[in-house]
């Protein structure tokens, strides 16, 4: 499986993917699934993926060789005008690989299962932020539901839904998404550690506030450590329930 | 769908049940999903059910049919000797349920699925705590996770995985189950109140502790409030995640 989380905010983006993949579970690998295409000053285009990691691959490279390869006429990722147009992009490729892979994947009884998260900021726009399904249409994420998640989603969203507000710092909000991983990490093994981060500040137009978050950072030990403690302390702190 | 949970503590067990049932989001209603059969001084035997509502009811009805109707040879969940005998009577009842009904559901394209929770004490052990599955097999809950939970899981769980402790008093234990519940009913319509909940505690043999949980009770309206004001709180006082 997989976990991603996207928030849009009113400072910016936030982006977070976990990097396990597993075909069973005695075959287990790291893939990164945060992909990003910007343009410094211009552009910024982040791309969050779960599903089977060939049909996530096919669907990122093809955009990738779209930009390199391309027609003169061709819109891609690096020319389209608005976010809108670069989900719609992003939702053409997929049907594109399942017009090769779907019918031999059904006929091996595996499924086109694919779902991205894609958010960024192109010059002239506000951040946008939506969701990509397996059949190439998507919704965007509105003022009422900041957040998404795609992936084991269940663990992580109790506290998304609790304390994410639309005007946390970038900061504050990275600090919830680790929180909401951490939940995530200690109750599912097909998630697993590092995990791909990236903070987006609107209109900064850059990439460079992007972190891999291992194992072994000391930030991520000490929040998981200290919100366990602090779980514990506010749970003794209210009365027992008596019947 | 369904939440429920059973816990096996040093001092008893704990069991809790939402009632909310539904065939379709246009089609919800309140069923009973926690059964008690009880000899007051001698047994306490209780089942949480998930899954097909024809089906766990088709299971209850069987179980207290034989009890009223017993041939003198056979056994039933008040002639046990033991809670292992009992889990084979459940279990038994699943595949005597699935021979009658698992056909004509298979043709209609139905699952049979069910899935049971069974705790209690039979006087001369000590109490014990099962899982049953739809094919009428089982595992017993032992020290390493005390622990049990069906449907809707994925939401309650970060919880209970960092505060369960075996040692718990009843009252503490009934706290942490009904915030699990309180961050499911609040991500996931299918779970709904009210909360049936029964408090058992080792050789009491009784089942006074038993308590059904509306929408307007005050220490639930309170737990939930509360809660959310710590966790934000906690969050507060964690330091912001820098990159």
């Amino acid at each position: 499986m997989t976990y991603c989380v996207g928030l849009k905010l009113d400072r910016g983006l936030v982006f977070a993917a976990d990097t396990r993949t597993n075909a069973g579970v005695d075959n287990i690998s790291s893939f990164k699934k945060l992909s990003v295409w910007d343009e410094p000053g211009e552009r910024v285009i982040t791309l969050l993926s779960s599903g089977n990691l060939a049909v996530t691959q096919a669907v990122i490279s093809l955009l990738s060789e779209h930009i390199t390869t391309a027609e003169t006429d061709r819109t891609t990722l690096m020319t389209a005008r608005t976010m809108f147009q670069v989900a719609r992009l992003v939702g053409s490729a997929v049907r594109e690989v399942k017009a090769i892979d779907g019918e031999a994947l059904a006929a091996s009884a595996e499924s086109f299962s694919v779902t991205f998260i894609l958010g960024g900021q192109i010059k002239g726009e506000r951040p946008r932020l939506f969701q990509i399904y397996a059949a190439g249409n998507f919704i965007e994420v509105c003022d009422d539901t900041p957040f998404l998640q795609i992936g084991e989603h269940k663990y992580g969203k109790p506290i998304l839904d609790r304390v994410t507000r639309p005007d946390m710092r970038l900061g504050e909000a990275a600090k919830l998404v680790l929180l909401s991983f951490d939940s995530t990490l200690r109750s599912n093994l097909s998630v697993g550690m590092p995990i791909d981060m990236l903070l987006y500040n609107t209109d900064s137009f850059s990439t460079e506030r992007q972190v891999r978050i291992e194992q072994d950072n000391p930030y991520f030990q000490k929040l998981s450590r200290t919100w366990s403690d602090k779980l514990r302390e506010a749970f003794a702190d209210i009365e027992e329930f008596e019947i």
